[in-house]
């Protein structure tokens, strides 16, 4: 099969062989897969990445010196069934799944040199995690179920009464994910933040209330965010440096849930938070009921991930793609089509 | 009066003029005042100590030039009354007070050049602030009122259900003040944790059904510690570094109360965090509803204060109690009375 290879941020395609289904195993054709900022932090920081990963542990098996097949954020069809796997969802049936394969030691589908991601034409997936996606579902929507369910995880983990004024800080796709999920919920005021007027505008299409040019005017100065009591700040950028800018600009007993994910050591001012009482919640991922949902939703209009699509690609142009999605202006997400 | 006054770390004793109660303030002889951890901050590391007060903003009014009267847990015997404020306590009665001088910028009683906390024979307060102790309720033990009501404001803010695990990392008087509020609201198991044997013992005394030492075993290696989802943990140390520890050592879910106050800029890792969903909740201070619970329950006995006051000192002794809170073998709350 053909696959896009990366190793230390070089990317290239080549030919591997097929991969190849276990017993509770199904081979897949990957349609669509979209490539995550984790993605790119990979490719850029490939050694800063494997040595957090590892520190993390689990299922992310890589290695500086192993070519890998990222994409964990897919839709695929079902071409074959490992040996005894019971064939109950007929060939052709396009699906979805949490990227993990459950083998003795479970693998990050997309983060591991020992089976492939999504940018390559075959994937294998565990039957067990497999869900099929409702009928009229476009391949390419579905392909964000994966990014849309850390959104709806992170509003979760909010326990947002529903009285809340909320702030989002970044709106690349996570911020984005964010913001419907909190609009599909009902939330207001959403007052969303970025430098990019592109995004900006993505953020009001997915429902935010307003969309600032933290440049021209801190979002803090909104008369909503300033109430204490009841500010939710969903803090979605992830660089060294924020959450103490976060504590200096936040109103007291602020909420910080902290999406964004920081893959260096932070610094912070205790105090300053002290002083007003914050609190953080670190959050990751989701549940197999969220990404179940988040499918739904996807399904029936309620995530609108049409917008959120601003490339495809085919497996030749995924190096070009990591560049260009190094510009807030040009993209919010890519998906890459192997078959394309 | 006699006063001990800080300056830049040099305490000594001197004579000042007896400060004058305006309208709606009493004059108050001090019966008792306890040695905090912040005043030993404030005197070892006067530069900081002024710097970080100045940037927290709000009612600390210090500089490194200007001696202070140090003494923000005290209790207090009413004196005389301010002119136009109605006489209703009787002059002799045993007062409390939360250690704010409610005038037009607010002062911090204790921290403040603008009038002398308790570390001296006589102090100003406002009539509004003031709780009369319950008759029968020493003025040692009224003292503790401060300290208990940090202990108790932090276990409120952890909105505990009454079936976690607790842990205390740190025995000193706010981790004993967090384990007496614990064990009054029945929590089990509460688990402490302290280097010194002495505060070990202090902590089972107030009700923690373990003690451990840090250096022979990890406290997190306790079964109850290490299931996860319904862990707490009061961090109650306050120094740089702890809360990437925590971060490392706690089980997934966990909820990180931070009671100690660090003064430093703190560094941790937040992907630790986030792999694990911790959440930190800081802390500052308490109500004046719990100030006033906290005297009730000193009053009735469910906060047993009597073993936390390790040592009564004059005036003359204040440098010296200074010196000697320094080892943790010998001390947990030493109370200074003026008139002694």
């Amino acid at each position: 099969m053909r696959a896009a290879l990366m190793e230390r941020g070089k990317i290239w395609v080549d030919t591997l062989s097929d991969p190849i289904p276990l017993t509770g195993e199904v081979l897949v054709k990957t349609r669509a897969c979209g490539i995550c900022g984790s993605d790119l932090h990979a490719a850029r920081h490939t050694e800063a990445f494997v040595n957090t990963s590892r520190e993390a542990g689990g299922a992310f098996k890589l290695t500086t010196f192993d070519p890998v097949v990222l994409g964990h954020e897919f839709s695929a069809e079902i071409v074959d069934y490992g040996p005894g796997t019971p064939h109950d969802l007929p060939v052709g049936t396009l699906v979805c799944s949490v990227p993990m394969l459950a083998r003795k030691d479970a693998l990050a589908v997309g983060y591991s040199t020992e089976t492939p991601g999504g940018f390559a034409q075959y994937m294998v997936l565990s039957r067990a995690l497999v869900l099929p996606v409702p009928a009229g579902t476009p391949d390419t929507h579905a392909a964000l179920t994966e990014p849309m369910a850390v959104g709806l995880h992170a509003v979760n983990k909010a326990k947002l009464s529903g009285d809340e004024a909320v702030l989002v800080l970044g709106c690349g796709p996570v911020g984005l994910a964010v913001i419907t999920a909190l609009k599909q919920r009902g939330i207001s005021p959403v007052i969303a933040a970025d430098y990019s007027p592109r995004r900006r505008s993505l953020a009001l299409g997915q429902g935010a209330d307003t969309a600032v040019d933290p440049k021209q005017t801190s979002p803090y100065a909104y008369p909503e965010l300033r109430r204490p009591d009841n500010v939710v700040i969903f803090e979605c950028i992830g660089v060294p440096g924020i959450i103490d800018q976060v504590f200096l600009a936040a109103p007291r007993n602020a909420r910080i849930v902290i999406v964004g994910v920081c893959l260096e050591t932070d610094h912070s001012r205790p105090l300053i938070a002290i002083n007003k009482e914050l609190s953080l919640q670190y959050v990751l991922g989701y549940t197999l009921d969220e990404f179940g949902e988040s499918l739904q939703r996807i399904a029936d209009g309620s995530f609108d991930v049409a917008p959120l699509i601003t490339g495809r690609v085919g497996l030749d142009e995924v190096a070009g793609a990591f560049t260009a999605l190094r510009d807030p202006e040009q993209h919010a997400k890519i998906l890459v089509e192997p078959w394309r």
